[in-house]
């Protein structure tokens, strides 16, 4: 294989397979080259990804060395992608009954779900983190975006059990919104003991649904490394119960009789300054 | 910016944009070169495409002509995939009470999710299809993934109105396998009159939960030109009351007893032999 046909191979197997450790030999055999020239491959993709702020490719030498892609954004790409997203939903048609906000047409485009997930992803990189969990409805394509980047499994909590998942095991917590008693149930088949967990959800008001979510896992002595939301609303009447959150947009002010919102980055762009 | 550097940007400028559209003059700005430099640069792509089986480059000339990449997986690729798949299925240690089967590990691997929608994206390609259309809950990750190589949008229906959705419209309709009334709910502002649409499921019994989406479709005057399940049961007891779907894999002769179940390619692999 030529150098410019093996680079369009490399280039679509890292993007396809983040995170995915492979040794060297793997690609000399399936590109039929020598590992000198994949190793020069390697560098020119390594260099383009890191100029379009798309990540880099993870090199180890030695026995059992190789290479993974870790794709990681830039975070000033994160930082334009939020304006761009705050600056759409600040559309006063948007506001509902109740000082909710229809998202459904962005969360319906798979372009920006994907980019979200990408964000998230590239906030929690370095976690660890062994699976994505979320709660049945709107959080699940989110969560399968982060975790396609991080390269791990999705888990979701559901309202109602299903016979078709088996034994779960269920808790019941208090809606932050309605104050109602509400139930969460989990498949015990579908979590590790001890699994390092990131918490994936589109949106938080007081964060009962979350708070919810962290007490179910504790059944499964999983450790919650992150917590991501999309959007959280900034109720200064309730005080948030859950803590050491990321969010990209903060939706305030909401006046249902004005037609008036606010909508601002959420914090992960303070957590992004500080560093 | 070099050849070497430009193939790694475009290809994953391709794989980040099925279907979009762009004219030459685009790339030919972004990449700072020449007309004649970024065609050698697609000929190259979209022969490594067509030799790994990942779909092709559509390139129209005159004006307003470009360039688009189609993401046609090969039929042979999805068949091996398909077949992977049953194998790991056929396990009698899935088989749930009431003749279910566990998938949730299957469906909760974004990789393979993305395998799955690429293999009924494919299937689908030709058919202009404007939504993708699924129902809460498992369904979900399937049709987001089907929706970004079709490059359209995600719509879901719900079996329970949302106050976050505004109003909506409702049927209610029977359940092939438990025989009870359910109700099923489409947000107004969620679908537009008259859009030709795909629908996507994990599973289907007798086909009543797709029947009611078909009817509730009729409401906004959708054309269903696609429909699309994962698995679908092969249950001789019952009439299939949907008519023109494609599946990926037939399950069949759950016996709870003797804990054995047969697990087979679904129709898609006899459509794929007649074309």
């Amino acid at each position: 294989m030529k150098r410019s046909n093996r680079l369009v191979a490399l280039t679509n197997y890292f993007l396809e397979n983040p995170r995915l450790h492979k040794q060297l030999p793997y690609f000399v055999n399936r590109l039929e080259t020598t590992k000198a020239s994949v190793s020069e491959d390697m560098d020119i993709i390594d260099a383009v990804f890191r100029n379009e702020g798309l990540g880099y490719l993870q090199r180890t030498t030695g026995a059992g060395g190789g290479v993974k892609y870790i794709p990681e954004y830039l975070h000033e790409k994160s930082e334009a992608f939020i304006h761009e997203m705050c600056h759409q939903l600040a559309d006063p048609v948007r506001i509902l009954p109740g000082g909710y906000l229809y998202m459904s047409d962005l969360l319906g485009n798979p372009k920006t779900v994907r980019e979200i997930g990408r964000v998230f992803a590239s906030a929690f990189s370095q976690m660890e983190i062994d699976v994505v969990v979320t709660v049945a409805t709107k959080g699940i394509p989110l969560a399968y975006s982060v975790a396609s980047f991080l390269d791990v499994p999705v888990v979701i909590v559901r309202r109602d059990p299903k016979v078709t998942e088996g034994s779960s095991v269920s808790i019941n917590y208090v809606s932050g919104s309605s104050r109602k008693i509400q139930t969460m149930v989990l498949p015990k088949r579908s979590l590790e003991e001890g699994a390092n967990v990131c918490i994936i959800d589109d949106f938080m008001k007081a964060g009962g649904t979350i708070t919810g979510m962290i007490n179910l896992l504790e059944e499964f002595n999983a450790q919650v490394k992150a917590i991501g939301v999309l959007a959280e609303a900034d109720d200064e009447e309730e005080e948030r119960v859950v803590e050491n959150y990321t969010s990209l947009i903060k939706i305030s002010n909401v006046d249902l009789k004005a037609k008036s919102i606010e909508v601002h980055p959420g914090n992960f762009v303070e957590i992004g300054d500080r560093k």
